[in-house]
């Protein structure tokens, strides 16, 4: 064995400290320390579609598929366990990104690809099958910021920004989220109050992903005089806008969330979007983002499945293959038969959408549904791997953290199931219990 | 309240004794015990369908939903508590029964419906919706009695028989199970010998649904001569034969499984069944009975959904109908989840068998998964109910109770999880482990 | 074979008809039809208590377990089966439970056995690990309907009723559920009105344990002067009182739940309980009854592990026993884990209980826990036991029902949860939520 | 809102490029990004003692359990967000907690502190309630190496190292597994060759926490001559060894692991461990570190429900703090149900060692279902933290990646519950199943 030369050993002894060789030693690559099983950065083939799902695509549908596929096994498998350690974005694989053809999903012109929105699901699948990270780097830019300037935004804006935006020239976020208002979005507090020739910004957003490098800042805010919520566009060096990092996540550690600050942030009457004049304009742009948001958990767990899948095989204890055993089977056919499902609720959420007829409810029973299906999914396969299931290279560890912010964002898991709960008995319950006197029980 | 007059209440009185009033006094009606939430005869409207699933069927196929669903509420919903409390079938039913026009199923000719897979499918889901156990009844007599007659039956068998079982004017079943092998029904021992112009039979058969009173029994025994299974069939009174009715079970009551004694059975030459050569033979009849036995869980969670849909918006507590809570919102809404997610599995199963692609892990894994969800759904939907979840009057206690001998029949959780998991992994793990010497853990 | 005489099978020919021989033919003696694997009519040894919690008991708590223990197993083992299919009571047992010296639990005097509530907490599991039915007739006898007297009732009252029913000479309930009020039963609607030398009551109860039998019936009923709660004494011969019994149980089929209608009851004055002057007079009986309760479900899932422990390893499939089979052995495990937990658990709260400590929230949490632990053991047994696994002879079936109603009575295991998140977090939650007007959501 | 100077602001302007701000900003704290909940830094107050198990402990234990506590709260929770996410130790805390007095737990003389098991395990509780990398850094030290010097070592041995190790001048780590042998541990490689005046050892380990930069390193070896497994102290600097950390990891962040290469390792014949003559010789310490590992989770939980608390009380939604919704208040009871059975488990198990009655299988059990709860408990507080549950400032996000590791390691999950099941059975069932011919299932 010679993975490390003397050289490196000697660098380690001499003088007496608590500190100790690994200050001075480079970890080993992963390949070289635990050669008994091939890591992610080589992704493992795609296993997972044992109902055939792709059967219900379009040849279209398929192509995009595959170039998606290809593009993120090749391009940020190899990457991405060293980025989401970092929790660093790996810049330099946005012009790749932005030349796939997905940025922009179903938006039609200005240089966009009017997917289907199939086509948007499966491509957000298919990057999450490697990433969530990227996932919700493109979810935001495409299906938050640039449906929300196709949507409500003027022609003008529309042919000022959607083109750049498509290729990834420019990245784009959108603001809705702060400080005191989570699950209540609605109730946001960031101002907006008309002065000459514009708007004054003025507030604090949390969360908000790609903020810290995005280009132009889709911001959600309150008019100060009609009292309703209203959009506009800040760019990132926009005097008065701050935006820092918000550190320490275990999930989507890729992802750049933000929190922004906006001191009396000027916006001119041009970059002011038409078409959000309330909360509920904005519910176009929230009906797409949560389908696609459904649809990384179903990347996810394929990944994961994947993974297992190639993992069970090649890992050997007891003088057989992990896959042997009859735990690990029962274990490993338990996350197939969710990841079916997953595919097929996703998939009808797209049918009732494609066809008009889809309602909050249906898209948040889907969004909530399958989240949680894919965190059993995911926790399934993390006990798979044993040891090798907290290592990032295996992926499966990472899958497991990605999956806690996508639970808990575009509503909770508890929020979208009060959604659909509402629309289903026709009741509301988000509201805490009425009197909180003193019950007999 | 004049629900009982005095004179049964004079009844009561008198002699001192243990043993008291309800030995003399009829139970209260459940509409007059608990006039709050309407019971099950009167069955609840379907909410179930929350992602439109109706619209991926054929007018054929909605046509037969319909006409089931009709049936099923009419006449077996006001009589099945009764049916189940006392373990009784509802032989009345039977001609009304044989009148819908899917016993037979997907078999063509012979007057049988000719069916296609999905709409066998949905009959059966209807039927499972208001009592399971007629949903075993029908699942035993077509799809695995008369299915192995079309399958694997002489011309003139097919001629003889299929015509009267496809109007229920005749009833059968199937006999493959035995005291000593259940997992593991491949090997059984009941034996066929040789003699002039015939076969004797020898053996036991134990869980045969419909045996205690079906026309005809198909029974699987082994050859003695080739110690190949092959196939007879037997007719209700053959000398030697005996069935008795396995009493004492908590789940499918209504549906009568029995325990066959064969001795010294006589079946003629021409009641052997030509195609079934080998074990192998039969696992034509088991895919599709697989199938069709994974949609006994949908319609069951279908019903349940309907039925505490309907209850938690009757029932008040706290001075508020119980839809109106948080706790009972989400979990209602955990079982919508669940039945899109089965619903969307047992389509897609179907479209698979549908084009020829179906192998026999997907099929277990269809039914496992679907089963596993289901017990779910119905646990939580009992949760719901309270006090009257565990009231047959309430269908979700019925339900309850027959999702258990489902997810054991037709290849218990376990046995169908390893059946497709050796199909994913292309290791058998069904057996024991190999040594049992000390390890050194 | 010759399980069934000749003599038999002639009586199943002969005339055509749909009903078939089981009319005719009685089942099978279960030892006769599964001679594969014992029943637990012979009851399995105790393998439950892996953790010794044994050792922590006093000689006489051990001593009355095992008392209590061989009395279950020797005269309720080999009939609960049949009396649980039929939904009877088996009246004959009473005399020896009687004799047992456990009714009236921890009163002192009166001819009650004064025993530690952790002797009674143990008396109530050894009962319930083999039939839980005759736990709950003991709890409600004894930790409901005899407790409320020793607490509340006069002196006189003690003198001339707990004797007889220390000796289960005669049997008493405890009625405080009614049709509209069941989680928030401190709402109750039966009313007692002061009349000269008595009272009247007048009013409905249902669900209630024991009535259909009892000799004496505590009532709960709301004085309408005072608009308090009251406690009354009636006797079982009252002119005006109807029981009528509950039918179509799906678990505790042995206990017999009544619906009560009072109608013109006269009860003197030396009847009403001068104790209970509130509903929060209650409160020091249902402390006793919920620790009690919570006992039901550990020994309930001792038994199960018991029974599941013998049968995998008598039961054999692909030519080993059961128990050599991986998943089997962790759900067996997990299983054991569960029991030593909730043992440890009750054992806690008794503790809690004996030194003056334990809170309602405390009470509610242990019952919440416990059941839902015991219900997921079960569940898991009932799946260990197959085909079994559905019939009341192997035990797990009944156990498996047996739960649900433990799962919903004494407070439903939300309305326990959020009786203790109500002391944890100071804020009561039971009511609906506030306003039900449209969210913005 | 002057949270950034402008100074900070300007930074930000200028150049354009896609790298952003943050680059160049930092982080703003949280206690000022997000007021609205104060952050683990400043530790919740421990509520989860809801059973008062502190009862159960003697005056020493609890005074151990309140040192332990203070320390933990003041040192560590205000640095251990910023290590975790850097994946580094604070070596700066070690001389404080050497002066704890827990280093060396159990074992009596040599400067070591003596204490119970119970006082060893509560202090590993205490230390994981706040820091779970801390309680492995201990365990590792304490329960493994030095207890195996203690069990194993000659008294020259125990008089040279244990003193300074109570203190923590020196760490130490225990290397057993390797790349190969995880689960099946007893299969190691690593080999040790006599030569004259010492051994030399040559092979691989990994996954060894502490180890890259422990003193002192208990390495297992085979011995060449005899094939049974030995013991040797290797000081850090020994030639030929060399010693790299394993990054990438998703809990424990700051537990170092290693990989241990042994290149041409001579020890001289002092340092073997005159104790270790073959795998079993290790049982007693594994049988101490194994019921240390079932209290991490133990306190883990108590860290996380406690975090729970405090913070559904602060934050507010829909115009109420969180605490307030039923949803909410069920998930927090359900998690202390768990913490307290929890406890119980642990305590038992120590009281089953403290008398000599443990067994393997009792150990196993313990550490396997405690995990499983724990495991179940930190995923339900991190859904009731929303965004803040996934960052590892609000300590959930944190405890929720470190069970991982604790799931797997100190035997899996599923190799415990084997473990268990062996002693139950009779059966042993680690090795994959007996012949993989083709079943006819």
């Amino acid at each position: 064995m010679t993975v490390l030369s003397s050289a490196d050993r000697v660098a380690d002894n001499g003088e007496k400290k608590v500190k100790s060789s690994y200050f001075d030693l480079q970890s080993m690559e992963i390949s070289v320390a635990f050669p008994q099983a091939t890591p992610a950065s080589k992704f493992p083939p795609c296993t997972s579609d044992y109902y055939h799902f792709d059967d219900l695509l379009t040849p279209e549908e398929q192509a995009v598929r595959k170039r998606v596929r290809e593009f993120m096994e090749k391009e940020v498998a190899p990457i991405m366990t060293e980025y989401w350690e970092k929790a660093e974005f790996p810049f330099h694989i946005i012009p790749k990104f932005g030349a796939l053809g997905v940025a922009g999903g179903s938006i039609k012109g200005y240089g966009c690809p009017g997917l289907s929105i199939t086509a948007n699901a499966i491509a957000t699948a298919e990057i999450s099958r490697v990433d969530a990270s990227c996932g919700t780097f493109n979810l935001v830019h495409t299906s938050l910021g640039m449906l929300t300037i196709a949507l409500c935004g003027s022609e003008a804006q529309k042919q000022k920004y959607l083109p750049d935006l498509a290729q990834m020239k420019t990245v784009t976020c959108w603001a809705l989220t702060e400080p005191d208002n989570g699950s209540d979005g609605s109730a946001l507090k960031t101002t907006a109050t008309k002065v000459e020739g514009g708007w004054v910004l003025e507030g604090q957003k949390r969360w908000i992903g790609n903020s810290t490098f995005a280009d132009l800042l889709v911001i959600l805010a309150r008019n100060t005089t009609t009292n309703q919520v209203n959009g506009f566009l800040v760019q990132k060096d926009a005097p008065g806008l701050t935006v820092t990092k918000i550190p320490n996540k275990i999930g989507l550690r890729i992802v750049q969330n933000g929190d922004i600050l906006l001191q009396n942030v000027f916006v001119p009457d041009e970059e002011r979007l038409p078409g959000v004049n309330s909360f509920q304009d904005t519910s176009k742009v929230l009906a797409v983002s949560r389908v696609m948001v459904a649809w990384q958990p179903i990347g996810i767990s394929m990944g994961v499945y994947d993974m297992c899948h190639r993992y069970l095989k090649e890992r050997k204890q007891f003088g057989a293959p992990l896959a042997a055993f009859q735990i690990n089977q029962q274990t490993l056919v338990k996350m197939l038969g969710n990841v079916q499902a997953m595919f097929m609720m996703g998939w009808r959420l797209c049918k009732l959408y494609e066809t008009g007829q889809m309602t909050p409810g249906q898209a948040s029973l889907g969004k909530a549904w399958i989240t949680s299906k894919a965190r059993e999914t995911a926790s399934l396969g993390r006990e798979l791997l044993g040891g090798n299931g907290v290592l990032g290279d295996y992926l499966v560890a990472k899958a497991f953290g990605d999956l806690e912010p996508i639970y808990t964002y575009e509503g909770t898991y508890d929020i979208n199931t009060l959604v659909t709960g509402r629309e289903v008995t026709g009741i509301a319950s988000f509201k805490p219990p009425a009197s909180r006197g003193r019950s007999r029980l």
